[in-house]
């Protein structure tokens, strides 16, 4: 094995020889800006997923460090996210109480599986698969998913308690019925929480720079809205014990020390249970990593192998399910703050990691009385970003069918839940792609002028000979168009009986399969039984050599194969024209 | 309502109109003939359905009437087929004792439901459906169904009882391990009548015609092959009392009179159980029908409504349901029959249902003795002509994706069961085709000579620029290949240094969807990012009013869309050939 072979499957070969103090200053400075980032969002989106907090840190070590060692990504800042957090409460959901021992072991073992299937895939080489989800039904799976998460901590911010559903009528209709059991410091504290995170989302940016600040220290320091709220919220609980005195729900024990070696428990039912989910959420996660590390590869001109980071989110996954953590993906908002803050190598996550371990080890004390509320705030404002309207306007003003779609997956999430919506969105957008290319577009095309050009003649102002047909198909030829083409062929010659010739001008199409090439022949056979000759013309390179394979041309008996649309003209109508009688 | 848009909803207003006795001496011919072929063919696929032989013969009056109505094919011969009784056999066996009250019942309610999803589908104009089935998968799907039916006919052959099983290797085990079972007379019965209908079919059409007979009427006699077996098999059984004294299984009693009228039961829990069998039966039934009445129009080029096809099949199944029938649709060999006799209008079919009516009312005591070894015969030479080895052949030689599909679908048949199997084909040929289209053929191109031609680099010797990469694209754009085209474009660029602009040939793009304009968007930024300008050349007329739509020049940057791939190298050649400054 080469050592460029090597560098492709341990890429750390790649980056760890040449590695230098400059280097470091960078990694170092993004490393602790994204454990900065972490630390209360890998709590959140651990309560998102209906998980004790500790499991989200726990989650945010051991998988960083795995992804560093192997993925293809320079930037890409791996850990708990909120669909994924979502996606593991909904499937847990149904399967044991939140908390109970059976829900922890269902989170292990669903980390384990999609960590095996990301392994599986990444090994197998079918990282293309995810290219079958379209960007108009990832949009509308995002948005509607975004929706289903902040109305789920709904419960959180009013301190009512209110039964999970992925129907947010229900949500809402329980939030109002029982409005009189809102909890009024809960509440107070929720709003504080968002008030923070707002400003520092839109105004502290501005305000550093004023300050003087450079802009990328300044944009970073605005990130550090989530630990500003974490602080200042939990030292107001602290200090007028509202857990105890206005009943507000905090965090309570963390326990301390490092994540607990855990071994997902081999139960083939509950495998069975969880396979279809882990499929998804590997799925999905690895479509928002791979999304995210390609935008960042390319502004530097490096290169993302999808199946080196299928590899590599797998054995993160793994890392995940022996230290006691859940599924975890490369996160849009968190490599964005790393690649921005200075992040040359991933190195970087490795630095993430040794400070989240500190923490956990350190500082879980400090965070006995943190709010749920102020966790649940971070969770809102993290996923408001998520609601795209913009795509749907865009495909809306582009193309009906792709907002059709959009539109579909989102309602199909918001009433049949998250995975059922997904896979509804990915089948309907698929079907409207083999609708559209069933029902190719075929202009009949004449002569323009005296040229050699021949254009639509809906469109154009051109000569045609009423004995000579001449057709374009803008599509391939295969199975699902091969009974339109030929329904549409064989109505035009049955409608007007002065037709001698039909050529079939094949320039826009790059394939044949063997359908069509059956219909092509009993075109061919049915056409001349009706007293017209099928002749084609502009073939492409491909395809010729294919059909010549098995001898089409004889199919076509009188018919013939022309190089161009001009030749096939000259040359049948020539000789049907009544003016060269 | 125009007398044409009339004719179109009830086409014998088109017909009988002109109706003269030139076409009623061809008609009544056909009639006559078909309904020879379809007593003994209806009363064995009934057997082959697991039902009494006499609703073979329901199912051959009353559907045949109603399509002669309201068909837009005028030489169909509706009726009882081979794969659509295999398919009633293997949906209520499941269900039902074979011959009890509840499978009969199973059999009606059948009926009912494929001819209303037949009629609401014509309605709903959805015929393009069955379109998805492409051939390769019908070819092994018919060929498994076939041998399937052949062997469920073993036990009327050698007279042992062997209990239903999709699984040929079962069948042919018990039948080995009960060989002492066999029946003698049984045996003999079948080996002559197999005898009789092969004579009759390699045979007995060169030797009439040597006799001095006209060619189409020695073919029609030689159609005559399963009355002559049924006529002499029951003599002989008749004469030696074949079933008291060997034991051989006999008809026995056909009611006689007229269909009784049923009313399908409208038992909520049967007609969902029933549902998804009813609506493959269905689609597999109009499949065999509309191509049959295809091939026959377009000798006389005439048209076919797939649309109106769905409607007249669907009357024809509710038909059949309320006159105590079972499925039927268009047979292949039959319609063949119909329209070589000389069947120019409907009125054909109307002349069989009369005589067959005739044959129910007087004749079915002559039948009581004819022996089911017979009849299985009869399927057994009818199904062989189903079992396809040629398509295979051409697949292999043409396409290996096709002929994947067929074999894949043809395993799952025989391995999976009937309805499972074609659904498995169906699923796997759209796979295929996806996956295909999601990495479409792209091609490096340059310029050939000092023409304005421009061909692929590796097929041709041809000039380029360092400094511009030209690219073309032989595919629609779309979700499915958009990160597909991004990675091979970005990851071209980013081997090669060199390269300042990047042209994308878009002469075989027939469309853009949503996801493929972020794309093209994305690509936009990334390769300017990197220092590259992407352009456009070739871009079809109505792709390029879309992307004008949204304003995508814009999103090009310093990019331009050239007219011709000539313009582009021309305009970007000439600016960085080293040889220019």
């Amino acid at each position: 094995m080469t050592a460029q072979n090597l560098g492709r499957v341990l890429p750390i070969l790649d980056w760890l020889p040449g590695y230098s103090r400059a280097m470091l200053a960078g990694d170092g400075m993004a490393g602790l800006i994204v454990a900065i980032m972490l630390v209360p969002q890998g709590m959140a989106y651990a309560l998102l997923a209906g998980l004790p907090p500790e499991v989200g840190l726990y989650a945010s070590i051991v998988p960083l460090v795995f992804y560093g060692l192997l993925g293809s990504s320079r930037a890409l800042a791996v850990g708990p996210v909120a669909i994924v957090s979502l996606m593991v409460a909904t499937t847990l959901g149904e399967l044991a109480e939140a908390g109970s021992a059976g829900y922890l072991a269902g989170a292990v073992m669903l980390a384990f599986l999609s960590g095996a299937i990301l392994l599986g895939m990444g090994l197998a080489r079918l990282g293309f698969l995810v290219n079958f989800l379209s960007h108009p039904v990832i949009s509308g799976f995002s948005s509607a998913a975004a929706l289903v998460i902040g109305f789920s901590q709904l419960k959180h911010l009013l301190g009512i308690d209110i039964p999970r559903s992925h129907l947010i009528t229900e949500t809402i209709a329980h939030a109002v019925t029982h409005i009189g059991q809102i909890n009024p410091a809960t509440i107070a504290i929720a709003a504080a929480s968002l008030a923070i995170l707002l400003l520092f989302k839109s105004r502290i940016s501005a305000l550093l720079g004023a300050m003087g600040f450079g802009a990328a220290s300044s944009d970073s320091l605005a990130k550090a809205g989530p630990l500003v709220a974490v602080l200042a919220t939990t030292l107001v609980v602290w200090l007028f014990a509202l857990d105890r005195t206005a009943g507000v729900a905090i965090v309570a024990d963390i326990p301390a020390g490092l994540p607990p070696l855990t071994l997902p428990n081999l139960d083939m039912g509950l495998i069975e249970q969880l396979l279809p989910a882990a499929a998804l959420i590997a799925v999905v996660g690895f479509l928002e990593s791979v999304s995210v590390a390609k935008s960042l590869a390319s502004k530097r001109r490096q290169k993302i192998d999808a199946n080196q980071e299928l590899i590599a989110l797998g054995a993160a996954n793994i890392g995940a399910s022996v230290t006691g953590g859940y599924p975890v993906t490369g996160g849009f908002s968190r490599s964005l703050v790393n690649f921005t803050a200075g992040a040359v190598t991933p190195m970087a996550s490795i630095i993430t990691a040794v400070l989240i371990a500190v923490t956990v080890v350190l500082f879980t004390p400090l965070l006995y009385f943190l709010p749920k509320a102020t966790l649940a705030a971070i969770i809102v404002v993290a996923v408001a970003n998520l609601i795209d309207l913009q795509t749907l306007r865009a495909a809306w003003g582009y193309n009906k069918a792709d907002a059709a779609s959009l539109i579909a997956t989102f309602l199909a999430v918001l009433t049949l839940g998250v995975e059922i919506g997904i896979l509804v969105g990915a089948a309907l957008s698929i079907a409207l792609y083999l609708w559209r290319t069933s029902r190719p577009h075929m202009a009949e095309v004449g002569r323009v002028g005296e040229t050699e050009h021949f254009r639509n003649i809906l469109r154009h102002d051109v000569q045609t000979d009423p004995a000579v047909l001449m057709v374009r198909v803008d599509e391939s030829l295969y199975f699902a168009n091969t009974a339109f083409l030929e329904d549409q062929l064989l109505g035009r010659v049955a409608d007007r009986p002065e037709i001698d010739h039909l050529v079939l001008i094949m320039s826009a199409v790059n394939f044949i399969d063997a359908s069509a090439l059956d219909t092509l022949e009993t075109l061919a056979e049915r056409l001349a039984d009706a007293g017209v000759t099928l002749h084609l013309a502009e073939v492409k390179g491909p395809v010729m050599d294919r059909l010549k394979r098995v001898g089409f041309t004889k199919s076509l008996g009188a018919g013939r194969v022309f190089l161009s649309t001009h030749d096939a003209m000259c040359d049948l109508g020539a000789a049907t024209d009544p003016k060269a009688a």
